[in-house]
């Protein structure tokens, strides 16, 4: 298996489409651009999915279900909206099929629906013509909900999990009585995928503002994590928008507030999809394949017995010690299958990123032994069959450490500080993010992006990188520079 | 808000809608046939899915996903099927919107698919494609995979939750190497969904096979649990489908046996949606609102405290009653919301089916007694505060269980033995399942169907009904029979 994957030196691209299929994580499929998720990619966004579940039900929020179709003249409602989605619909205009005189199955003309629908590339729409009936009085507010959904954008480039016609994802829309509390909810589930992108994933990310042409299509303000992956590109890996009233003016959804006047309602909306996967294959992969840290591992550990002398014994002792395992909550598989060697088990555990793998023989039965590997670092060790939950519950932890930690330093070893185009430019073709006075205008953003293919990822928050508060020069422009913008070539 | 709903003995039909809607579990939407779940109706699916996800995973399923669009030459491939879902199909056509000169958003006539999409309305043909490609051998049998997921299929009648275009659902798709183990598929998966019916939602349900004319399209026989509701209609509630080899047939899939030989792949598929909370409402609602069964609440225990002389201390008690409800594993919430009297927290729990409610007021604290009021009999009683939580969690066992009797009893009840079609007919006018002889011809089926407006619900299967399998002959077409059919109207 590890011999099918490109080393991520000799083609990155052609790694990441390497391990995404040896670890069988996605495919493409026969719709252009719509991707087939086995079980392996599925039950990480599941896992995935239960985490940000929690983070979401802690903060307050509740599941919701919205429908699948948007009436065309839903879109039209917000200007910048319909603007930003109207190029990448897909749009459902018949209700029937019929077979014509030949046999064939055609599109039946008579069956065309007085309005076109579009297949939700979000919900924000649909979501605020319903809250436009729901909310009529402050005691109404806040309203806090989630969608766990499937949306499609017609993309013309896809690549599995990173940019895909269909892909899976939340979108928490939030309604509330003031502004600062819809600012204060933005930030909030900004901090929460922040929390989940770097407790659950792994994966260091930096916070900040988009500037104006990188925001969501309706959105006042774009907030965003950014995470940055081993080749040097940037991911976006999550947003959160400050939506103003732009919807509950579009939809007309007022409130009558404590002082009995009616006011437009103000909003936010987040989401994170299953473009996360493709993040931590591209954080934690090396030329093995996959690496999932262990708080989102559908399998944690996996245990081959070797067959010896006494191969009964060997899996007996491997089947208990299972048992021990999952009695301590530990998510583990035993291998027990006939068919396979365990040479073939390990390069399948390998490549397919599970973070610790026990082995048990004839030998280390008698020894009281179990040998461990540990799939970041590679690092073989016999260890006492005794207290082997908590030596393994150890070792976990400290997987899900060192891949934080070991990605921290390569973001740290990646983010360069310029403060010349010329530096600019060489330190974006090798590649992380770059730091430089920004004179905060578009015309600048959109020169680098022309002459370097790098954008604005975003403007920091204080404390995320030192020094992106102190103004200067920007190198492009030569114009007085209030702060410092983080560039990057992006996925 | 008891007050806003109809009684079932005025308005069967009307009183649904008005429980749907004051417990507000769902609403129509401006897009025609599709609804809204509003957390409270959500809320309930989620703990569907959580129990049937966890009996399928004890069968040794995983979950996958497949694309949302299925091309129209897939739907073609088995005539069966296409004849089934092709009338009523939501059919992409384009995938872009564009500005006309006038300004108006029209759809782009440049932007026209070469092939129409089918917005999925069952997935086995997009499935049968994909493991035609996954199965090669022996070895690779079984797949045993499932999707939770969102299908539509354009129904021109609609009502909420039992009938809609786009519904929730979940669609296991396995694969096998023989028919016997397939059948043996299909009927497992047919008990996990009598068990899931009668141990979760307390709903009992009759286990039995189709007729032919009730098949799924493209099926070789078709599976189901019917469940009665308390107006004497039949709901099927699941289906669990042999498919023989047709799905593998048409898209090509075979693998080469332990003895070198390609044979054709073995298929089941088997399905429950969000149909199933119509199912739970009309099972167990009555005239004050709706009633969940314990293992499927949302919230299992609401807790009121009752200001009086010294609210403080009343609402310090409720918090620690619900600290220790909660700890004891039960799913409990404090309604300490001060703009609400108890009285309107009473109503609203009881119109949204809490199957426990606590009441804590100053007398309360001091005599060390709660209120008790039990959602399925409105029984009150004062019950010690010692030992609190071993109470309420044999109060829940005991609803969940009194609901299970109820209905059971209910449908006792109401299943007829006829042998005369005069008596049929006026047992299918009476409501509730009828058992006759049945010719086992689709002509005789279709006259009943055509002339009462009942079909034959299943053919149970022996000892789901006392009698059932005993030979007669046919009242309505004085022909012998083999055995003995359930009748009824159905939703």
């Amino acid at each position: 298996m590890a011999e099918k994957i490109t080393p991520r030196a000799d083609d990155y691209a052609q790694w990441y489409q390497d391990v995404v299929r040896e670890a069988r994580l996605a495919e493409t499929s026969p719709v252009r651009g719509s991707m087939i998720l086995p079980p392996n990619g599925y039950e990480l966004w599941e896992n995935m999915q239960r985490g940000l579940d929690g983070l979401f039900k802690a903060t307050g929020h509740r599941n919701a279900y919205f429908p699948l179709f948007i009436p065309k003249s839903f879109l039209e409602k917000e200007a910048a909206h319909v603007e930003g989605f109207a190029k990448e619909c897909a749009v459902v205009t018949h209700y029937r099929l019929k077979t014509d005189e030949s046999g064939a199955l055609i599109v039946d003309p008579e069956a065309k629906l007085e309005e076109p629908l579009i297949v939700r590339p979000t919900s924000e729409t649909i979501i605020w013509d319903t809250y436009s009936r729901w909310i009529q009085s402050w005691r109404d507010l806040p309203i806090l909900l989630n969608q766990w959904a499937n949306v499609v954008r017609w993309e013309m480039r896809t690549r599995l999990f990173l940019r895909t016609a269909e892909f899976l994802w939340q979108e928490g829309h939030t309604a509330h009585a003031t502004e600062q509390e819809a600012v204060e909810e933005t930030l909030r589930m900004l901090d929460v995928y922040a929390t989940f992108a770097e407790e659950w994933m792994a994966m260091p990310v930096l916070k900040g503002v988009k500037t104006a042409s990188e925001r969501f299509p309706g959105a006042v303000d774009t907030y965003c994590i950014e995470a940055l992956m081993q080749d040097g590109k940037a991911l976006q890996a999550g947003t959160s928008h400050f939506l103003g009233q732009n919807f509950a003016k579009a939809f007309d959804c007022t409130f009558q507030n404590q002082a009995g006047e009616r006011e437009h309602v103000w909003a936010t909306s987040w989401g994170v999809s299953t473009r996360l996967i493709g993040g931590l294959i591209m954080t934690h992969g090396d030329d093995a394949g996959l690496i999932v840290p262990p708080r989102l591992a559908p399998v944690q550990v996996v245990i081959v017995p070797i067959s010896g002398k006494d191969g009964a014994a060997a899996l007996e002792a491997a089947e208990a010690v299972r048992r021990e395992l999952a009695d301590a909550g530990v998510r583990v598989h035993l291998d027990a299958r006939d068919q396979y060697r365990p040479g073939f088990k390990f390069a399948e555990a390998e490549v397919q990123g599970v973070p610790v793998r026990l082995a048990l023989g004839p030998r280390d039965v008698e020894a009281g032994t179990v040998e461990m590997v540990r799939r970041d670092t590679g690092e073989k060790t016999s260890v006492a069959r005794e207290g082997l939950a908590a030596t393994v519950r150890a070792a976990l932890d400290d997987v899900q450490r060192s891949l934080f930690e070991r990605a921290l330093a390569h973001r740290t070893a990646r983010t360069h500080h310029v403060e010349s185009y010329d530096a600019m430019k060489e330190a974006l073709d090798a590649g992380g993010f770059v730091v430089a006075p920004w004179d905060g205008t578009p015309e600048t953003e959109a020169r680098v992006k022309e002459e370097t293919k790098a954008t604005i990822r975003c403007l920091p928050f204080a404390g995320q990188i030192d020094g992106t508060e102190e103004p200067g020069t920007d190198p492009v422009s030569g114009a007085p520079a209030a702060r410092r913008a983080v560039y990057a070539r992006a996925y």
